[in-house]
């Protein structure tokens, strides 16, 4: 059985001095320990295995990652490990405590307003000059001396400082600190209530089948803050530079073999242990097709796969304040002029004595002009104008 | 086709000036009004029908009770009325405006805390003074006498006066107006995840019945200030007045057949329109059974019923904090020792190296030494120690 | 120098498993410890110094509590301790990391809505049995059986149960178990925007005066679950209960010489260390006078001390919603007709045409019909109509 | 005395229906009506008078502008009106009636996390297009020709549409529809617990002095989402892109004479009705510099003034949780090494046995390495590691 190892690490504290802490659970690769890069990508052809890291719950309300990442551990200790794997969840334990009510607000700072998924660091400004400068160094320097860099950035950011940090920029750099070195990064998601989808970059989509998820958003290959982009961003930037300056690489590829992914798992504010373990065998099936376990035994499902450019996955905003009947099923096509919803409005109730039909008045049936994939929608029935009511695939096709 | 009337009741101001306002949609009955209570309980033989009153959504997030409503309306439009009917959705806009992120907040007053549900006037002082006085009166001059009483005291109550009124008081006195009249009073509330169930006083537990409700709580006669309460507790403790002073009455017969109810729809935050249907056929169920309507269209259903006493009625703490995974269903008795529910803290998984099962440390299932009926559980996997996990009935039994 | 010691006492979890504590210091008496209550009573002639119990921040914005007990540690090191004194800092973490925004809610649990200063435990019940049982008992007897009769109550709702605790039992309980001996309780709070003032329980009103505060309310002697009435409430129901029974004991001397103040210190979301200083020096004062400290260096202040009974403490709420400009400062009667505040309402400037002064549509002077002492007010600006405008004392005077 | 009107503009529904309004009053100029600007502009020789824009409350908390707006409407009945002038409070009902508690929440979507100030519109794309087509047409066409392209995109963006807007698209765009023809937009806004400051356009600077604002933050003339920017950018990068074509234009001068301003007037949740009769005075002494008010009784008052550019706006945040002390007023120099604030932790009060002053565990002295010039700090004592604690101007000048 395989050990794993256990670290707290202290991420925030709260006015009373109480210190809000996020467990890293770590197993390491049985044979080849890929510790020291630098030798280990000289004898690449003996199957370097991936350091992988999944993190759940960067946005409070987000829980189900954490029985994900209970499940992983359970299976990974019998695993065969070829990869070094890093596990965390509660990442994000003041998003997790900002309850209001009944229920979890974490998906912003509660003060900024601030997306807790969009304060990883990035610079862009050090890719072109490391370009020029590593133009001719082999691939095992250039992978060794880039995530070196990109480390001592993110020590940067995290070194004692006069004007100090926000309180996301704290939680994100420590978690980009022991997300950075890996090939592979899961970020464990889920939508308000929601199928499972897959926010993939696109020079990856060939590996998004090996996900059992129907639903994949595929994404550019820039930086907009969240945790994938920050750490497949830099190394897309490097590969595009190199090729610039007239060095063949491919993104995805060698030493460019970076892959990351915003894994969402259905719905927020509940978890459930069975279906969580589904849940994970399915991240194993992309992991040992990954190569970072080992054996045959986790196999991707036969299942139609949808996928859509992230520009084409639209919002639908409430017309009108009012309640809810959300009508439109996920993961089934919707066609052009079939409910989404229905909007019940007492207040306008039998306001025209001319229309006999009172409903009319009060029921307001929405849909759309395109056929769509519904993926999720908004979390209660009691809506102000102008909420996100659903968001669709569109021009969605066959993955 | 029946006609309904409507008005308009402002019962606050935001501070930009904006006017919160309820809509009451009125029925009349088709023969005989019971406006003039007096001469119309002189003619009692003729069948006076009653006075209903439904309301909806004093809770914020409580919505289902809305559609509820618009489903009443659209029956009753086609219905033999032998009442009259006024229904009252938004009863709350300012809870239901109270959101929070996604959610609705509103169960209490954001400011002071005090539930919406328990700010309904009445004053026992009345009723010893009331019953001394009209001891010998004839029994329509009492139910005529008495609740101009009791409207007066809630006129008293909304005049203009130095101190004025908490937000909850101007809501609550001014829904209780409308309602104090009423023979019958419906008040539509749900649980946060819930099965249905009712409450209803020890006293009209005959009616339970006619719901098709397969949980009743038995509430004492007492008063807790919640509307139901309000409606039939001066009824109640008039007549024990009456029957200490030698005068015999019974609570549910005659002039002090007044009925009042909690209805609890199920889930908060989400409204179905067809499943709103269905509860409306069942309120009317025991509307017809109650005279209110005529006709035999609406029968209860064939169900085994259950009831418990409201001390019976059991709120399970969160023991721990953490995430759980709600497992005990609802409506079916839950044996002693089975789980209601299993917590995940992923903070101490792998915390003992002696323990080979790490799982143990982290997996935590709770249940009860008892069989249980659990009725509704907490909103959120994501839960802080002592929050109500659950809440279910123990030594009930079949009704 | 005085020492004192240290604890750290855990009174909740939150969902990702981190521990809610609160630090317990405590200070020994320098010659006479009251440990052995039975043995010390029996040699009261030589003055048994009393215990002393001092709480900050049950609820989560009132901090300057906290503040004052900083510098009361750093005094009482230098004082000549004449009493155990036990001093509780932040009392309710819980509360205290209810942050919205920039700003703490932590007034009642965000859940349930209840009070957090309204959870402690008194069962009336137990009085009157306990009265007649020791009867003919010593007074070092009862003294010491009814503490323990209090402690074992709470002892046993602390104890493990299957049913568990609330979160705001949990928190109050633990406190009670260790102010329920204490003969003298200051429970340290502070309004929203507010003067200093007292809460005095009507038979300790002579000791008020010793208090640098210049507002004192006069609260009744019975139970409604407040710190400082779980605290002195049980003793004056037993004294009453002896009375009643033939035997003479007068509430406030003797063994019934139990005391027990809500403190509010000013506004609340603030600290400031040097009035802290002030503050702690005042109830030094107070304690000096009852024989907690010795020495002659605390001395009342010469000032003007109002006093109201709490049924004159009245509430204005506001008549409309509108932005608040708060006139009336605290702390100097306001006469009659006086504005209290004036109220905007820019929805409705220049409404009339014919009436000239727009003006007069837009701002609401607000007054009252009678004299008043202001002593707090609502602490923001924008208000929903029926909102806690202003607290004052209403038939106020000198004491 | 002149006269105004008054229009109601509806910007968002409740969920249960309510409408959430907007009223806008306008004056016109007493001679030259700028109205039809094509034909005025023709004339411009004979001063044409400016449109000005001035809102207030944008941010929920932030009402002192309602005030500001009110005097303004009071003052400008008698004022000698040179422009047509449009005054907008509650321009956000929306944000204003996010109250949490006794506090207003409203700086950004309380679903989103959006700044309600960072969705104004603006699409650089149209700018070389328009220059290139418009590179020889008269100062006359261009002014009109621009901002009716301007207009148009704003009612595109208002027209129906399938999607739909998000809440704060909504508010922003039609607030932008009623400013986009504005000469001068001033934006009333508070900080938190602050000084009054000006958010002032690089290019805008010398009018700066005719505001009575000490401290001035010069901000780079970009387009970051804001009221202001969206008023002047347009202008800024036509102007810019002429010149870049060969046309000589200067932004500030000529039909380029547009200035926006964000004005922060002081803290939130409070007005004051006298302060704000004196800061509309203020406003007016610029309004009477720019024409748009005659006479000369508004004269700039002599005081040192202060500016930094908004890169040297510096935000320290909180090193640790905990209660603070802010200690650094407003507006006069801090000396590097003098306390900002200092923050007390009572959790390690005494920890160090071997440190004899316990003080030095528990409080905190903070301060900065260079002499900077507090502005504002935040609303509460109680808070959490990385709160935004002080905002400060370094390398500031006298200006």
């Amino acid at each position: 059985m395989n050990t794993f190892t256990k670290e707290i690490m202290s991420v925030g504290e709260m006015a009373c001095g109480t210190k809000l802490t996020v467990p890293v659970f770590s197993f390491k690769a049985e044979e080849n320990s890929s510790e020291d890069n630098l030798s280990a990508v000289n004898t690449a052809e003996q199957s370097i295995a991936p350091n992988v890291y999944i993190q759940a719950n960067m946005h409070g309300a987000e829980v189900q990652g954490n029985a994900v990442i209970f499940q992983l551990l359970e299976l990974l200790q019998h695993s065969e490990l070829k990869a070094n794997i890093t596990l965390v969840p509660y990442a994000n334990p003041i998003g997790n405590s900002h309850k209001s009510g009944e229920y979890t607000l974490g998906r912003f700072d509660p003060i900024t307003g601030e997306n807790w998924n969009r304060m990883y660091h990035f610079d862009q400004s050090i890719i072109k000059p490391f370009a020029e400068q590593h133009l001719t160094s082999s691939e095992e320097e250039i992978k060794a001396r880039f995530e070196q860099l990109v480390a001592e950035q993110i020590d940067a950011k995290l070194a004692p400082s006069v004007w100090g940090l926000s309180t996301g920029q704290r939680i994100a750099y420590q978690l980009q600190r022991l997300a950075h070195k890996a090939d592979i990064v899961l970020d464990l998601h889920t939508g308000p209530i929601s199928s499972k989808h897959l926010y993939c970059a696109e020079y990856s989509k060939a590996s998004a089948k090996y996900f059992n998820i129907e639903h994949t958003l595929l994404i550019p290959n820039g930086f907009d803050g969240a945790m994938d982009e920050a750490n497949f961003c830099p190394w897309w930037y490097l590969q595009e530079a190199f090729v610039d300056l007239g060095r063949d690489f491919t993104m995805g590829q060698g030493i460019f073999d970076k892959e990351a992914y915003t894994v969402e798992l259905g719905s927020q504010e509940q978890i459930d242990l069975d279906v969580a373990k589904e849940d994970a065998r399915d991240l194993l099936t992309y992991l040992q097709y990954k190569g970072a376990i080992g054996g045959s035994e986790y196999q991707p499902k036969e299942m139609t796969r949808y996928a859509c450019h992230l520009k084409d996955y639209k919002t639908y905003y409430a017309p009108m304040g009012g309640m809810v009947d959300y009508l439109a099923g996920f993961g089934k096509p919707l066609a052009a002029g079939e409910p989404l919803a229905r909007i019940l409005r007492m207040d306008v109730y039998g306001d025209s004595s001319i229309n006999k039909e009172n409903e009319s008045k009060a029921l307001h049936y929405v849909s759309l002009d395109q056929t769509v994939l519904p993926i999720l929608h908004f979390a209660s029935a009691n809506v102000t104008q102008g909420s996100e009511l659903y968001k669709v695939f569109t021009n969605y096709f066959e993955f």
